[in-house]
């Protein structure tokens, strides 16, 4: 029998791009596609996804995208991703199908991927391999773990998941199933990691209704603008149960919220009452107290609503004194510049401004972790999502669980684990990674160059052109010296620019003397005299371009 | 009498440009001289500094910059700064002076400016102002607070502080002294606000003695890697008399934590025990249990040595199994992202990282912010350092204590602050801010246009050249065509480069058609119709320059 072959495609090194492929003989499953954002130094990069190109190599296997639940970090990268994989099905819940149509039609995409919903419960086959989809909680509605059943044994993906027993919308988590899998026999767990170096238990979705009860009373006479993430259906529910009771209207700002609650509304996932919800047209005109904003912009995104009322510059919405803004999120790590940027700003306009409290975490600690390990009972374990060090807490909390260490895998991106009923290695690599977007291109990271950007970026560049006669060893005109970016004063002197055209000069008729005539050479010699002229007289290493013109 | 006027100059908006002039008729004495890091978007900046402008227009007057204590954010633009204000002397405590002197060489600026060294105690004379060292605590030995005399009344500044009544070296601050001006009457109170939002009392320096004891007990057959600030030389202190304490040798790693501890040692701030420091190469040669290497690189600098370390290219230090990490530091909001990343780093070598609780702040928590406020009871108060809002929570805190709010004062860089016996209020602002360093330029941030290198980092550039006879309607030869960071797969496709020459070319003729001879016109023709061709093909609009050379 062959063995069966699990391998992260895209998002261990990188947060945000999960994709998992399994591997049986002629058959894969693929779970989840999602979409980073860049670092600071991926300059002009637009997006980060997954490198697809083992399954672009492998595509007559691939059976099928099974999506764990809606959010951008596992549905993320499937417009860009799936046009490249032609034929492939998209399986998901309810909600997760709705937002990625959400996607697909923006996209243009809705008549090329076929969508399949399933419910939970809903065992899909796929050749040897089938795929169950068995109910979690998270911060958004109809969140699944996968069993995926190979002829080596069962394994589970939790997804991003946290124990719920109290959840807002829908049932808690199905404890059951995992126990009867794990009663059964379960070969591999990959579980979540994102909170696996917090001890305790993760507080219910609904211990929020209090404490926005008491925000709502204590700044009953304000404005209150609530930013959260657009996804978190549950979040906004609650927000609009206590402005219900409140006898506060409600308007959804922020275009990405506005679409995925709308959807959310459509198929039963949210339940706003009847004239609860009107425009921000509308909103204005009712004093304070009688309103809610909730809004996009919880980490700080420059183009969000919350950012364009902290700036300034939103065009219907005002921050002043008679304002609460309440952050119901946490940062993620690399906002946390940005949101003090518009706490700042906030409170320049005499907002005020509630940053803790107001907000639980859509992932499970590190009794929730060990709960699913005891409930399954895995032979081999895989830590999944978060940062290396997280994975690494959770493959600690696996190993007091009593898996010994030699079972337990902490995988790179395109590292292929190797499983069968009594054995699991990894075994070789396959090409994988992310892949860089950048307006129309898409390029697998590593042969991407960013090198001119970053040089252009901090040394700018400068351009000097001319019409030479090298036959003659004369010059037909004086160089033009252009540039761009060198100085921060804008205006380089025009006297900087005309010595650097006589340096170039000179350094022609020098090579002319030299006897210089092959014009790469010449161009070579040009560029390091003039660079050098340069680096003596401003301390900086700009890109040179040097334009010969002959006749 | 004429009114004081107190005006920060760099400090308020950017975090570490703290500087702040008190100037009375025809004196200013300057307070502290900070350096900043760019951010993220200042492309190609080396570094932020204040904007001396005010400083310079009215260099007669200033009588001395004065400073708190040795840390960057309050000493490090004095290289920059003080050579566009010859003369001015610079005032410190010991060690301060110790650091200062060190940058100054480093600089050649040693016989350049007059450093002169004060006691605590000390009052100076710079005209009808008097400025007088009051001993405070903070995460750096001998850092003061000032008391400046002026003909409308007392000024306290408080410079970065917290109330530690056991420090590691020297005394307590000086309580008694804020008791006594208070008994005398402060006019105003400018106080460190960065833990403002916390309730409480900040820990002890001393407390780490026990968490570095059980640290060094948990990990005792590993050999310990200990981050910290290289300023922080109290904390040096502690983990020296811990590793004495538990017989193993240290090495101190990173050129400027080398520099502060030398200097240190030199001026009798820190007691190192003979033969207990050694070199890395010994230190190489001895088994773990008897190492501790004390290095730089908390913040997750990339150049510093434990990012080296991190990374593996440290030329003498190789992490691995048997190594144990301490940070002894909290992240700066901002560098989160890249301290994770070395610890993920850290542990992929299979070391320990312990990055919680070996740290105590060095600022003031709101109990002792109200303690200064009680024992000064000023008449008005001007909350300083830290972010907007943690300044807004120091106004609070004065709030709280019965300062009415019209007394409390939130300034921008360049408002100047005019106070006498009875009045205070914002009254005119001058050219303030700050200067960005690059390269050998400075220049007012207001000033600098960062916007071409935004452009380049994103977009990149193209360069079209050729030779025309705009007469004839003719071109000489064809375009060129050179392009740098337009695309990340580093190579353009000659066939698009030629097509853009194409375009360029058919551009030519429509425009030569057309009757456009005049070359500004054409440029700006030439250049539009190619940038929208590059758009409708790659999706980009990059920088494009067009050169015309004419015969």
């Amino acid at each position: 029998m062959d063995k069966v072959k699990i391998i992260p495609l895209g998002g261990l090194e990188q947060i945000g791009l999960n994709m998992t492929a399994i591997e049986y003989d002629n058959d894969i499953v693929v779970i989840d596609c999602g979409l980073g954002f860049p670092d600071n130094d991926m300059l002009g990069i637009d997006l980060v996804i997954p490198d697809v190109t083992y399954l672009k190599d492998n595509l007559s296997k691939v059976r099928g995208l099974f999506i764990t639940h809606g959010h951008e970090d596992h549905i993320g990268a499937i417009p860009y991703v799936m046009k490249e994989l032609p034929g492939v099905p998209v399986y998901g819940t309810t909600l997760t199908c709705g937002i990625i149509e959400l996607k697909l039609k923006e996209f243009g995409l809705e008549s090329v991927v076929e969508l399949r919903q399933v419910t939970f419960g809903d065992t899909l086959v796929a050749g040897p391999l089938k795929v169950e989809y068995i109910r979690t909680n998270h911060s958004i509605v109809d969140a699944a773990a996968l069993a995926i059943y190979t002829p080596q044994g069962i394994i589970i993906h939790t997804g991003d998941f946290k124990v719920d027993y109290t959840p807002v919308y829908g049932d808690a988590i199905d404890l059951q199933r995992f126990a009867e899998l794990g009663h059964h026999g379960v070969l591999l767990l990959m579980s979540d990691s994102t909170n696996a170096e917090r001890p305790g238990f993760t507080p219910s979705e609904k211990t929020l209704k209090h404490t926005f009860e008491s925000l709502f009373l204590e700044h009953e006479e304000k404005r209150l603008i609530i930013a959260t993430f657009a996804s978190n259906v549950d979040r906004v529910q609650q927000i609009i149960n206590t402005a219900q009771r409140f006898k506060r209207k409600v308007a959804v700002e922020g275009r990405s919220m506005n679409n995925i609650i709308n959807t959310a509304i459509r198929l039963g996932r949210i339940n706003i009452p009847e004239g609860l919800l009107v425009d921000i047209d509308t909103l204005n005109n009712l004093p304070p107290k009688d309103v809610c904003i909730i809004t996009t912009g919880s980490q700080g995104e420059s183009m969000a609503a919350l950012s364009r009322m902290a700036m300034g510059i939103h065009k219907k919405i005002d921050i002043g004194p008679t304002d609460t803004v309440i952050f119901s999120s946490h940062p993620i790590p690399g906002n946390e510049k940005a949101v003090i940027k518009i706490v700042n700003e906030l409170h320049k306009r005499r907002a005020t401004v509630v940053i803790e409290d107001a907000h639980v975490s859509g992932h499970a600690c590190q009794e929730e972790i060990k709960l699913i390990y005891a409930l399954t009972s895995p032979k081999f374990a895989m830590p999944v999502h978060g940062e290396y060090k997280h994975r690494l807490a959770n493959a600690g909390l696996a190993r007091d669980l009593g898996i010994p260490s030699e079972n337990i895998f902490m995988l790179n991106s395109g590292d292929v684990l190797e499983v069968t009923k009594d054995s699991c290695q990894v075994n070789g690599k396959v090409e994988a990674g992310y892949a860089y977007v950048d307006g129309l291109e898409i390029t697998n990271a590593q042969n991407a160059s960013l090198r001119d950007r970053q040089r252009l970026s901090e040394e700018g560049i400068v351009v000097i052109s001319a019409v030479v006669d090298i036959e003659g060893k004369d010059l037909y005109s004086l160089p033009q010296v252009m540039d761009r970016g060198i100085s921060i004063t804008q205006e380089i002197d025009a006297k900087w620019a005309q010595e650097v055209g006589e340096k170039f000069t000179q350094s022609y008729y020098d090579c002319m003397e030299k006897g210089i005539n092959q014009k790469t050479k010449l161009i070579t010699e040009l560029r390091n005299s003039v660079s050098s002229y340069i680096w003596s007289t401003m301390k900086k290493r700009p890109l040179v371009l040097i334009i010969l013109e002959e006749l």
